[in-house]
């Protein structure tokens, strides 16, 4: 299998390709790649379609049950307080994240969403954080 | 038009009918309903189906934009983190909503999603709260 957080790099930068916004996400299940997402908000129409969201989505229709106890998630970009909180509802086991968001990530910064939940999955920041970082900089660099 | 709020209650009761948690929820734009959804967790297999999700995802794709600025929610319980966060994204304007919900709730409590979030919307709290509050407490007596 290839590295989870690199299969969540390659997803976001396939949406720097479409000009979304960089972030990607993968769902680990027994050793196996099991869901892979990457943001769709612009061309979905679709305020929630962030990576963490759809890879969420996928999995639980592949597994045909709302809840991914066994589930690791992977993804680019420390998740925003709706995107963490979904994890919570997912109960996914472990979440492993690239580059931190002081601005819009909501696990080590701001309402940090784990403090409060019911389900707190065990979280590992700062994987592949750099290379992570890049894509989101140089992103928005082009955009200004 | 329906006042929204009794609208989304009839949401509520129909989740009610299919075992899913009794919540519903109504989006206005122009004074007319163009979403409306409840509860659909369970049935869908989808950890996101929360009321206000999938009513957010539908008057997206009515008016093909992710950002509903115009737009009010009406939901009959305090929105949870995750879509409190999502409300956020789709810039909805006015959030209405019935129940308050202090275990669960990230609104009035808990993690106070909008002291953090970049859009906030105006927010009442208590609008039908007595029957948005007995339909959630009638289901879950059932259940015990």
């Amino acid at each position: 299998m290839l590295n989870p957080m690199v299969a969540a790099l390659k997803q976001a930068e396939k949406a720097a390709h479409i000009e979304e916004v960089p972030v990607g996400a993968v769902i680990i299940y027994n050793q196996k790649i099991i869901a892979q997402a990457h943001n769709l908000v612009c061309q979905s129409h679709d305020p929630t379609a962030h990576a963490e969201i759809l890879a969420l989505r996928e999995a639980s229709k592949q597994l045909k049950t709302p809840y991914l106890d066994g589930c690791d998630l992977y993804v680019t970009l420390e998740p925003c307080a709706m995107c963490a909180a979904a994890i919570s509802w997912a109960r996914i086991k472990r979440l492993y994240f690239g580059a931190y968001d002081p601005k819009g990530g909501a696990v080590e910064h701001n309402a940090k969403i784990f403090d409060y939940s019911f389900h707190k999955p065990e979280v590992i920041g700062g994987i592949y954080e750099k290379e992570c970082a890049e894509l989101i900089a140089t992103f928005f660099k082009a955009k200004r």
